[in-house]
C-alpha cells in the first residue's frame, strides 16, 4: 500500500466501501477519522453515520475531527493507516464556520507530507452537474474542486469509483 | 460478447448509441426493452422516446417495461440480446408509485443470474453534482447509486460513456 | 501533439491548467480564444477571468470570440496553437442570444477540418447530476452533451480532467 491515496466519485458510488477495504489491507485495522458534525434534529445524515458505523466493526478506532483534520492526522499517526470521510464534509464545516479554508487546506496538505502511517482520503466529485442557481453552492463547487486538486497532487495515488468499481486516475499511463 | 452489460454516464453522453452498437453486435437483431412511462402531455420525454425509436430502425423488437423489469426479461429471454433503457427511468417509475424499489432491484438482480441471452444496461451519472436541497431529488440520487451499484456487481461489463466514447470500468486491470 | 484535442472534466477540475500545458507544448507559444462574454456587473465572471489571465502570462496572444468561434479558428490558423476556453460558455452565449446553436456546432466541426495548426478545446461536463427542475438548464445540459460529442469526434484526442489528473478517453485501448 501507498502512503497516501485520494478515492474520489459521486454519491452512492462505492467510494467509501473501497476506502475501507484500502486501509484494512496492511494491518486488518485502521482509524476512522469521521468528519460528519451531527446536528440536532438531522436524521438524515445521523442514519447515514450510523450505516456506515454498523458497516466498519471492529476493527476500526473511531476518531472525530469536523474541522481540525491536520490536528487529528498528527495525533492518529505512527501505527495503523486512518481513513479520512470525507473531504467534502470537512470542507462544508469550513465554509459554515466562516474558517479560512485555503488556509486549512494548504496545512492539511503540509501535514500530510510529514505522516508516517498511511491516509486514505473520501472526497467527492460534485462539480459535473449544471451550474447551481445558488452563489453558496457555486463558492463550496469551486472549493470542493480547488481541496480535491490539492489533495490529489499530494497524494500518491487517486481513485475514482464508479458504479462500485474503482477506475485509477493518479498515476496512470495516460501520457500526452 | 458478454452476457451482461451496464453502461452508464451523463446526459447525452452517448449511452444509448453505444449500447444499440454493443447489442445488435452478435446477431444483428435485438429486443429493445423501454422504460420511460409516457404521461399525457409530457412533450419531451415523447420526443425523446420517438427520437430513439426512429434512430434504432427495423433490427429491434419493441418491448415496454415501465416496472416490472425482472419480468420482462424473463419473458423475452432465450432468443437474441435485450437492450434495457433504461434504469434511472425504472426506478423512477417505482419511487414514484411507491413502490419497494430495493426489493425490485434484489429481484432484478436474481433474474439478470438466470438469463441465458445476453442484456445490455443503461443507466445514469446522477450523483456528481452537488448535492440537491430537495430531499426527494437526495432519495433518488442515493436510490440510483445503489442501483447502479448492484446491477455493476451483476453484470459482466461496466462502461461509463464521456463525450460519445467508452470508458471501461469492469473489468480493469487497476489492481491496488 | 496531434491536431486537435478536447478536453472535458467538472468545475474547477483541472481542464484549463492541462489545456495549457498541452498548447504550449509544440512552441512555447499559443493563442487563446476566450469565449466568455462579460457582462457589466458579473464580478464573479470577470474574476475568474482575470485570474486564468494572471496565470497564463506573456506567451499568450488573447483573441476574444463569444459567438463567431469558427471565424475565430480560420482568422488565427496558420501559426501556433489555439486554445478554445471554453465550449460551455460558447454555446450558453449561443442559447441566450437564441441563435441556431447546432448550425453553429456544425459550421465548428467543418471549420476544425480544415485547420493546419492545432486546437485544444476546453469544455465542462454538465449532465452527471440530477436532472434540473429548470427546463432551459435540461435543454442546456442535452445541448452541451451534443456539441460534446460532436467535437470530440472530430478531435483526435479526448480527455477528462478528474482532481486536476488527465484520464484519456479518445483514443483508448478499450475495445468491446
Amino acid at each position: 500500500m501507498k502512503k497516501s491515496i485520494l478515492i474520489t466519485g459521486g454519491a452512492r458510488s462505492g467510494k467509501s466501501a473501497l476506502a475501507e477495504r484500502m486501509a484494512l489491507q496492511p494491518a486488518g485495522r485502521a482509524i476512522y477519522i469521521a468528519t460528519a458534525r451531527l446536528h440536532d434534529g438531522d436524521d438524515e445524515m445521523a442514519e447515514r453515520v450510523a450505516k456506515h458505523k454498523a458497516r466498519r466493526g471492529a476493527a476500526w478506532q473511531d476518531v472525530h475531527a469536523p474541522t481540525d483534520l491536520a490536528g487529528a492526522l498528527q495525533d492518529t499517526d505512527g501505527g495503523v493507516p486512518r481513513l479520512v470521510d470525507c473531504l467534502t464534509l470537512w470542507l462544508t464545516n469550513l465554509i459554515l464556520e466562516d474558517s479560512d479554508w485555503q488556509a486549512e487546506a494548504d496545512r492539511l496538505v503540509e501535514t500530510l507530507a510529514r505522516q508516517s502511517a498511511p491516509v486514505v482520503f473520501v472526497t467527492n466529485e460534485v462539480g459535473q452537474g449544471i451550474v447551481p442557481e445558488n452563489k453558496l453552492a457555486r463558492l463550496f463547487r469551486d472549493a470542493a474542486g480547488h481541496v480535491n486538486q490539492s489533495v490529489a497532487l499530494a497524494c500518491d495515488e487517486v481513485w475514482l469509483t464508479v458504479a462500485g468499481y474503482p477506475m485509477k486516475v493518479k498515476p496512470n499511463d495516460h501520457s500526452f
